[in-house]
């Protein structure tokens, strides 16, 4: 199918963004099962309630729309959660794999912030303030997510992983 | 192969990341070649040079930990750049295809963004000063090229895309 507007544009990406939340909110559950740390658990088990925020939201811009709510497979997305399971069937659960967990976490807020952010662009554009409204809700909530995220990782999470070794590398630096 | 240390994680990220950088040198030429506005073309022109030196930044840190620089399938990037390569032939040449590039070329540099984001937290953890060093000016230059481009999807390359559907879209409200 040829796109030729920006409204079809905007449509096929909200269908893309539909397809990945939905994955997400399939993921995440593994994710918090082998993860250690509380404050990470925590962290998912607060965003994956979010994320079912995000596919209301998104079912209400379809709506709006006039559209009936259609996921389209979004293979970005997909191929990082691919990648997400791989870290998991790899590690051991401890601070390693959690270290792991947290940085795909991250790629699967950077790419929903990537994507709301085009759409918000978009539906302003498209004078759909309404919808404006509710994907700036959505990004501003991936936003504090990745922000979280590296919180934990910078502030202890990988610290027990690292210890040992950075103390090696430098004494063999 | 099991991952049981923070240094392991580290160094199967980096050759995930490598491979990623690898794979943006070949696909952003075929980006170049359909843009239609010269502002983006010459972000990404531009984008293509400094991607080089990304992957000379990763060979400079493989060399650095004594190891041979080697890439990893990166299967999210690679999601990403089957979904711009779907942009594309969907597409025209034109104002809405440029729309599409920009979110397409958005999502890559929000991926390497998280890579080098948590990259450079576990360089820091493992005392490698010298890659913390890199990290942060390929992360940096990410960071940059995505505002870039987000200056140039809001000022005016999707404006001609949007303004009669706009038009119709709020008449119709």
């Amino acid at each position: 199918m040829k796109v030729n507007s920006l409204k079809q544009l905007y449509v096929e990406e909200l269908k893309d963004v539909y397809d990945a939340e939905n994955q997400i909110v399939k993921a995440l559950p593994k994710l918090i099962k082998v993860a250690s740390t509380p404050k990470l658990r925590e962290a998912l088990e607060s965003h994956l309630e979010q994320t079912k925020g995000h596919v209301q939201r998104l079912e209400q811009i379809f709506e709006g729309l006039g559209e009936t709510a259609k996921a389209k497979k979004c293979d970005g997305l997909r191929g990082i959660l691919e990648e997400g399971e791989k870290v998991i069937s790899d590690g051991e659960k401890g601070p390693v794999l959690d270290a792991g967990l947290i940085a795909g976490a991250q790629r699967v807020e950077h790419y929903e912030m990537a994507a709301y952010g085009s759409l918000k662009t978009w539906a302003g554009q498209l004078g759909d303030d309404r919808a404006v409204r509710l994907l700036e809700e959505t990004l501003n909530e991936e936003k504090a997510a990745d922000k979280k995220l590296t919180e934990i990782a910078t502030s202890g999470v990988n610290a027990e992983a690292s210890h040992a070794e950075g103390k090696k590398m430098r004494a063999n630096a």
